[in-house]
């Protein structure tokens, strides 16, 4: 389970019982398309430097000389390396006594009483200083390669202050993760007296010049109680005018008119979407921005879960992601989100799989080299301890995940 | 991750961040008993000859001496080894197939055409003899046992005829289950024409016979479009009488009469729930029937979640399990069940433990050895990967069992 620095560089999987891979080379798949799945029975995967460099049945493999691991496939099946697009995996601390209290009943006033909720996160992860967070994102980072995830997105917004924000995105940097600026991810303390809009100036004027050579993308939580649309559309175009792609938190609660604007201003995803509804569902269906959606989140809070399958039947691009955060989804795994997209989101393994593979790699600008078997791409993939790849959804909360290779290393793997 | 044949009779697990168990010497518990975990910080657990011999403070362990493995607890957290007391664990195949024909939309009628349900497992099962079970059980024992399962419950019932009903029954004890008789499962193609009580009559003359040497229990799948209240009760009646403790499937699609039948019979347990309503929630609340809630089953099948919170606040006794079976709940994960316990259930962690431990146990007919952490009781543990027990729960889909510890030996840890 530890990655061998010794590792030559090229690897060959042989004998796998299938390869599972979404179709075509465009990105992001949609509607119909989701479903559009090659799988090659009996194959082999061959890679060197860190790509992929040929795929194909085990009938053609030939002689191989030279510096080679062998990887043993029989009896597995080996799936595009996961990706993660949507997690707030670099926080201090956990919540586990208000997720405690909140099983057993406490309403969302006494947790606040009791000092829950994100403000509780954001105390620990300003405590936490530089060496503490980046150990903690260490640790869920280790936990999200065991189940299979090998390309991570994570978000600041546990910082609300500049020092923490930008150490936030430093720490996601060096942590070889897509670090996304969430500086409106809630109102700080500091600024309750002053309101969101000072907030946001603040956010703009401060924060913002410095997050801008850090961050990929910038994202808002557009949500009553949280950031409007007008506020939201505020940073949003201010960082798009310094370069980064755009996200947003939107429809997780309430409509809130985060499809619009994510249309709008040409946002690379809207996120969440719970409480989506039919005029929603079409405009977003005939636009170019993916629909992020995270069922263990509305598992997590024992809310409707977002309406998947009309999204895919009218067309539209989605994608999955884990949301993992220390409050309302504390879950790493891709392959239990996969299993919540067949069972309660109405998807086929084969859209789950594209959703968190192709479509997860598009929404983060990685398209062209992640999210896909196939030679050129990274050699990045996840072999599932079955030799039929859909036990990726299938075995729920089992484990599934035998191997993990990222870049052509093999760094996790249950072989004794 | 393997046995070591190796290990001395003594075991110490020494400063254990916590050690959590049910509190008292009774079962079942229930009500607000169910709240009751004592909670030992920076503990030890001595084992001996595969009984726990002492627990306690870390302040009063003396020095040991002579042949002692000594586990570092640091950073963990100790809770009794999980009982899985309703699983069908003993099966061949799968049905990964009618899984992802379901999600993607097709309907009872569509996949029973494509020979999907129950009976596709029936013929698997039946087709692959002693050897072929023996060995998918092992796998799939393996798999629990990852997962913290120290003790579990396996059901036949995918016989149906009188020699694989008698070889799953040896196969379950063959492999240290406990084997429950679910010969009145469904009823099978030979019995078609002649109906449902031609097939009670031949399982209680010509199976009951041998099969009650084998089995610890009889179960009956009471259900529209199975067996009805009179011939469940033909059945338990019968098993009761040649010495086998009851257990009943009831109200899983519709409200059947399972809870007065097992009242009537004194049924160790009636199981699934998930129609039942105020009447049959009051009834089972003043009896000494142990309600088993299965909620990785109903959300495998997107269906409504038994009234757990209900069933508890009357008073009642319930047990958590995983329902594992490759139709209706591919799932062997205890802490799985335990996250939905929490976030679906409405439970608090401390009443999913005990659910899943001490009350699960008793309906095992073993919570006076099993489901506790106490000297004189079985030396079966789960090391949870947090110094706080309750991210048992809390950590939703995660690697969360760190060492699995069964009869004084380490049986399972992730530890390199």
């Amino acid at each position: 389970m530890s990655a061998d620095a010794e590792q030559p560089a090229r690897l060959l999987i042989r004998d796998l019982s299938q390869i599972a891979t979404p179709a075509g080379r465009t990105a992001p798949l949609r509607g119909a398309g989701l479903r559009e799945i090659d799988v090659v029975e009996d194959g082999f995967i061959l890679c060197a430097d860190g790509r992929i460099t040929d795929i194909g049945s085990m009938q053609r493999l030939t002689g191989l000389t030279g510096d080679l691991v062998e990887v043993d496939g029989r009896g597995l099946s080996a799936v595009p390396g996961l990706v993660d697009c949507h997690t707030h995996a670099c926080f201090a601390g956990d919540r586990v006594e208000e997720f405690s209290l909140r099983a057993a009943g406490a309403t969302y006033e006494e947790l606040h009483a009791k000092g829950g909720g994100i403000l509780s996160t954001v105390r620990a992860t300003r405590e936490a200083g530089e060496a503490g967070l980046a150990a903690a994102l260490a640790r869920h980072r280790s936990w999200m390669l065991r189940a299979g995830t090998t390309t991570f997105e994570a978000k600041s917004g546990y910082g609300l202050d500049h020092d923490t924000e930008l150490t936030q995105l430093r720490v996601v940097r060096n942590a070889g993760g897509v670090p996304t600026w969430l500086g409106a991810h809630a109102v700080p303390p500091e600024f309750v007296d002053v309101g969101a809009d000072a907030y946001v100036d603040f956010l703009i004027e401060d924060v913002l010049p410095d997050a801008a050579s850090l961050a990929v993308a910038a994202d808002v939580f557009l949500e009553r109680g949280a950031f409007d649309v007008e506020q939201a559309r505020r940073v949003l175009s201010a960082c798009r005018a310094a370069g980064l792609e755009l996200r947003l938190h939107g429809d997780q609660f309430t409509e809130s008119g985060a499809i619009p604007l994510a249309i709008e201003l040409g946002a690379r995803s809207v996120d969440h979407l719970e409480s989506t509804g039919p005029v929603g569902i079409a405009a977003l269906a005939f636009s170019s921005v993916v629909g992020v959606l995270l069922p263990a989140s509305a598992l997590f809070l024992d809310r409707p879960m977002p309406p998947a399958r009309a999204l895919v039947d009218a067309g539209a691009a989605i994608a999955i992601a884990t949301d993992f955060n220390p409050g309302s989804a504390f879950c790493e795994s891709l392959p239990l989100v996969c299993s919540l997209a067949a069972t309660q989101l109405r998807m086929a393994p084969e859209e789950a799989l594209a959703a968190c593979t192709v479509n997860a790699a598009h929404v983060l600008a990685l398209a062209d080299r992640k999210g896909r078997l196939a030679a050129g791409f990274d050699a990045d993939m996840v072999l599932v301890a079955d030799d039929d790849w859909r036990h990726l959804a299938y075995h729920l909360g089992g484990d599934v995940v035998h191997t993990v290779v990222e870049g052509g290393r093999i760094v996790s793997t249950t072989r004794a």
